[in-house]
């Protein structure tokens, strides 16, 4: 396979450092064709503004339609294409990241913000009344399979169904089925590192194990069953669920994984 | 009032741009006092690093130990402590941001990752067994009110309760709830302007009205009714919902509402 892994950590010989070396070590002798994408080294820019688009860039600045003609006309910055070309590249992708304020740290959203532009990320396909995008399912993407990692301070039962923070799976609800899935993805399980501030070394050292494990099932893990948003489980133009899908007790979120 | 407006957009003349002239006119007109701070304009730096801690930052970085010690010796880079400055002088604070990637764009999320620092937005108060900080309903920023206001591209029907994206209230969760609740602010329902890109004159003069009505609200809208974190509804150290707790049919995000 080919993994591609953006990481997003200003320190190396910090815990998600150690992971992504781990994941790259694991999946060379594991005969993997490794890149990666480390924004701080790389000086990463998070915000978009109009250096993005080159000439396509309007006065006063458009985004959805300058990144549309920028994309089409070759005009987007050339960072920004070469992140593209990995993500076409890949087979799998891998997003590791510490949880900062229950999503990415800024380096990480400001990576989706600009490579996933319009005509690439969304704005994929007709969008009219019978039909909405190729999303949620579909997209530039198809096929390729995604994986979080994540680590994060607090502990596990702060996490769970009735745990203060929300439910792990809701809080990056948005992150794999609105960033991931949404240019069409395959969504595999979230690997979370709880606590991750108070690990010692025989907690690493079994973590590290974990995630060695994850990484050489990258190809057979069971994705999350999110339901397409063309396959007929929604009602079109409304985008809402069909009556009658869902099982009793779901509700928000939820609703979305058959 | 005391309101503080915290604008994320590149472009001056943009929808976003406009609401934030609303609220500032608005808002001044009827006697309160406004500051703003420009993200973009101030070309905020979005990313968390050692510069951020000056001489309290270690080899290698430790970014919760760092910003603790630096905002303790009173090291925070200048710009985080003029952000803090005006979180606590004001009485209220709007977030006024497009959504993007359904949640912030990156220069806000920078914001918050470099302002919300230890010993500010987290890592206040106590936290053993017995007590796991105060957060959740206390903290710097106790009593201080927080409104959401956000525009996005998509229709109604699809952030409506079976909505393809998810609920709107369940994507802001993690900002409404995890970010500015967290330090203690008591969170206003979000304003939130639907199919944003498709607005015609009249459409935005309707827009105007409402967004004009909320903001000479903003002293007497009731808030989000989220429970505190150590008002009793939590078992610790678990900081799992008391069982009973939470209506029947609420799951998830919801039942950290009473």
């Amino acid at each position: 396979m080919k993994v591609f892994i953006v990481h997003a950590h200003p320190e190396p010989a910090s815990l998600n450092g150690s992971l992504t070396e781990i994941a790259v070590s694991t999946l060379t002798e594991a005969g993997h064709e490794v890149r990666v994408s480390d924004l701080y080294a790389m000086g990463w820019k998070s915000v978009v503004d109009a250096d993005d688009f080159g000439s396509a860039a309007t006065h006063p600045l458009k985004i959805e339609r300058n990144s549309a003609r920028a994309l089409e006309s070759g005009q987007l910055a050339a960072e920004i294409l070469a992140e593209q070309e990995k993500l076409r590249w890949a087979d799998a992708v891998i997003l590791q990241f510490p949880l900062w304020w229950f999503s990415m740290p800024a380096i990480l959203k400001g990576w989706v913000d600009r490579v996933f532009s319009y005509g690439f990320g969304y704005g994929v396909g007709e969008h009219s009344d019978v039909k909405y995008g190729e999303r949620y399912g579909e997209g530039t993407l198809t096929g390729k399979r995604a994986l979080v990692s994540v680590t994060l301070g607090g502990k596990y039962s702060h996490y769970t169904d009735r745990g203060v923070n929300g439910p792990i799976d809701a809080l990056l609800f948005p992150i794999q089925h609105g960033i991931l899935y949404y240019p069409g993805m395959t969504i595999l399980p979230p690997h979370v590192l709880y606590a991750a501030n108070r690990l010692t070394p025989e907690d690493f050292s079994i973590a590290a194990k974990a995630w060695r494990e994850r990484l050489l099932t990258l190809a057979d893990t069971d994705p999350i069953p999110y339901r397409s948003q063309n396959g007929g489980d929604y009602e079109i133009p409304s985008l809402r669920l069909r009556a009658g899908l869902g099982s009793a007790g779901q509700s928000g979120f939820d609703l979305h994984t058959a």
